[in-house]
């Protein structure tokens, strides 16, 4: 089987490596589809980010959808061969203080794939055939496509972040940044009850696919920064922020469209920023990190599944896995590319 | 100007009344459409319900909606002649104890409009002209129908109801009792992001109407009660339930397939149940209230003005308000009618 | 070593049991003291309560506290041979979908001392000997008692039923049912920042207690049941009540003095009760069960080591474990008994 | 009457000041005690805090207590002359939007005692007679004395930071900085529950306060910063933090210590701020900013009344009103002071 391995920024190889052993409550999937990430870049282009580095070669990837290959004898009768599902990348030990209180994704013991976190480095999802825990795999309905399927990572770390914003009904929600996870939050905020979604980036192409998954308004604030001022009226607007871009700019911007008591998500990795506390204080603003998920991969297929969402727009381009220079490339560039899709077949 | 005045049970009249006064922060509306409510029904039919019974002549309705006919003087810009309002009925004082606390549905000082609850009663909203305050009034956008904006109330109930639930996203819920009341939570159920809904009644028609509003499935339980034994595993399947038949046994049933914590959210009126309180406290059961709403009306309409609810499956029909009695008989009448629409143009 | 095997109703021997094999990472423990609860109380009396009896011998009690007389292997370094522990009853799989939520009292293979909830029935704590793993043994501090100690439980039981109400700070409670479990409320609750708290009951020597631990007011509702009238005004008083008789009287009774949106934590059992569901509708209430306990076992210790909570003043006396019949009377006789522990020295 | 008024950095002054009209809802006080705050020593010192500025003389003072002198026509039989008050600062306009939301201390028109915020300024408390609103005298019991009445407003400003923070009951409570809002929360979370406090600072005498008011554990951080260290494993050790220093450093080093999911409550105010706000990702703290207070100030003086918390240990020293310089100087001064007490009898 073959995978794709990074070596060192830049050097990513397809690699020949061993099918792992299945155990009897496992499955075998063979993958079709897996999307790029942002974190895939980042290993891509600089190695890593913040403290988290390559030491040693990794497969990458961790949205991925395929079809059952082989089923393990503990599982006959729950899943079938040709059956497709989603994989779910996120792997907790289950026994750690964090797994017993259902913190999940915060498990002392956590092997998600394609991440460097730790040491060793756990494998990623890039590779032709994949062994999954039972609990990984969440079987797609005919309409759902391989692509869409390998959405559903990306849409569950959406999710998660609106369950940490507690009910969305009726709100008015900022987002700030509006690559990959910025566009699913658009989604996930509005299928949660959003009655006003207006999203904020830099760049014009981003703001064209929030507004075709639903934003009600979009403001290029490289363009024209003035038009949220419209919202600082009586201490501020909206409900609720969340901070997809990572840029300290674009935090502390809102601030003042915030009203007060507003709860702000923040989803954005940026390293350190400088924030006005006082206001956090004056403004008994509610900030809270969102980082990764577990239970929302079921909630992220199960809507797809029902057509409840629709993460099509936001597919920009499918490669050869064997050309993943090239799609590397193209899902860097924010001009072109919302969501690189590699193809295993 | 002409209005729907009840007198005794049976006994509804349409008889000439005063237009009132208009000040300066209040508008003059042409009412339009008007839905007959659960409530409007029970003083028609019984005289009332429980210990809230027709004391003195009361106009009926709370369910209007029209156009804009004068604009008092401390509005003006601020709202035009002609424009289309959706009317909340919730019409607390502002000044106790519970409005100070944002629980304005608690008013110590009510005005809800077609209320009995107090004497004199508070007269009601089916009548030619209304004057309202500025609160009051939500315009409605051009796709709205009159009749769909008229339906903002009982849309209101339910979403009041969703949000005493908290998120739903992802969340597995059943609706017991599929009235005007059970149908819009399916509406207001999905719109929070449910992934599951299950309705529960004894009727066919009715049951009908929660497929066409997106329910996922509906079981009849004079005809089927073991459909829902399925879920009895595992101590329970269902998130949350929203009880909107005020049957005890639909709320009783409903125990064994609830998951231990469940939110029970309960809109239905009904008297005194017998509740099995040892399996509350065994599985943990959050029981809630749900009346009314309050600013959940201006979430109500800016739904339906985005489009972002559907609740025109949910009209039946739409008759004179001189024809008053035939369209309390179709309303009262389930296997015909879920929701009838007043005309008063 | 000798046990508490309950046989029938009024059938309690002492018997003859062998002490089960210790693993690695476990403890042997020498009981001293166990305190007798009201579930004991049922299974000696009437053989169980509701569905739940007993359909083969069983060892009572879950309420103990001892010395540490063996260290398993893995333990070594943790724990000392002598060292005081309270013992928590609550032995979840730590496997299921409930532990994995942190529901651990809702486990579905749930191990609880001395229950007949399932077949085979779980052997309960009063013995000499008890073998238990590291998570149930909560080292004691040198000056809380082993009868103390053994009411970490029943404190546990009053904890959890706090922290399912939310946060207390500045709250005025109502308490229902002055058992030993409703007195344990009133410890808590005071502990947890009530600055009000009322209790009631339809016997003297209860209430004494409550007042002795704490009690602003106690009001016996036998005697003079409109003391509680003063707090019907505007709507109600109580922000949250907790219902630990179990009768229905006391639940609906409360019901006019409980404000708009109170808390309800339902503790007591008590078989099926009428309840006017339009005033849980129309007041908003939040009727929340509350079962067992589990992380809050730590709690219960943790204040007791700090001298943050005195349950002294509820121990009514001390027999040996041999006088279990005379025991068992006391404790079922509330106008002489709140808790009677039983020394197993 | 007299009055402190400060007209400029290191400039304050005794002045003859007229007594407001009595409005018939109102009580004319005889001020006795006032508590010097952080904020008037800004003023005093500095001419002010961020962009707030002195820029018209102004009455300071907003933490008084005193005896009623007169009472308006329309509160007789409620209050009585001679009885004495701790006298909220907090006086919310009653109709804003934030208001009706129950959300006072978010007010778009707040009079709050003493604050500069707002043009003309706020004049305060510190003079001999202040007439007030009914809602703001809340009437002290014998044992409180007046110094400790004055005690309510900075209690107050502790109780709201330890609501923010939800409950407490059974936590583990870190607080850093110890001032008088430090100290304050040290007896705040004790009363709310928490089960451990440390608390940090930079000098030995606030911490030896905090042990006098119940601190588990201090650590003087400029001393032994790597006794918070022992904290660190598993991702962390303390569920909520209260960050009362306002101080950058003090803040990120509690990053290390505190679990996942932790609750920050930043009640200290001090500028723009340095944060690895991936940390706050990566471990989904949850930032929750608390400023001032409103129904507190009732808990606060319930608390104080039934002996439920002891302030006294915090009143530092008490001195004459006209001897003012040198108490702004003794309380600046935390090698001596906590809280000093200013004499307006």
């Amino acid at each position: 089987m073959e995978a794709l391995v990074i070596h060192a920024p830049g050097d990513l190889r397809v690699e020949e490596v061993a099918t792992p052993r299945m155990l009897p409550n496992q499955l075998r999937v063979r993958v079709r589809c897996g999307g790029i990430c942002g974190s895939d870049l980042h290993y891509f282009n600089h190695g890593g980010f913040g403290t988290v580095r390559i030491q040693q070669p990794m497969i990458l990837g961790h949205e991925v959808a395929g079809a059952i290959e082989a089923v393990g004898t503990a599982l006959e009768g729950k899943f079938g061969v040709g059956q497709r599902v989603a994989v779910s990348p996120s792997r907790p030990c289950g026994q750690c203080r964090y797994c017993q209180q259902g913190l999940q994704n915060h498990c002392l013991d956590m092997q998600y794939y394609g991440s460097a976190m730790r040491m060793p480095h756990v494998q990623g999802a890039f590779r032709q055939e994949l062994v999954v825990d039972a609990q990984q795999a969440h079987l797609l309905a005919d309409p759902v496509s391989d692509a869409e399927g390998a959405m559903a990572e990306p849409l569950s770390v959406a999710l998660h972040a609106v369950r940490r914003a507690g009910s969305l009904l009726g709100k008015s929600v900022l987002i700030t940044g509006c690559g990959p996870i910025g566009a699913m939050l658009v989604i996930a905020a509005r299928r949660a009850g959003a009655t006003h979604i207006t999203v904020t980036d830099v760049a014009a192409a981003p703001l064209r696919s929030a507004r075709k998954v639903g934003a009600d308004e979009t403001i290029d604030v490289a363009e024209d920064a003035a038009m949220l001022a419209r919202y600082e009226a009586d201490k501020g607007h909206f409900d609720v922020l969340f901070e997809a871009s990572g840029n300290e700019r674009a935090l502390t911007a809102a601030f003042a469209v915030l009203r007060p008591r507003a709860v702000i998500v923040q989803v954005g990795l940026g390293g350190t920023m400088n924030i006005p506390i006082n206001t956090i204080v004056a403004k008994e603003f509610d900030v809270r990190g969102a980082f990764r998920f577990h239970e929302e991969f079921a909630t992220a297929v199960a809507l797809l599944n029902k057509g409840l969402v629709n993460v099509k727009p936001l597919i920009s381009a499918s490669l050869p896995y064997r050309d993943a220079s090239r799609a590397f490339a193209l899902a860097a560039d924010r001009s072109q590319a919302m969501k690189v899709i590699l193809n295993f077949d």
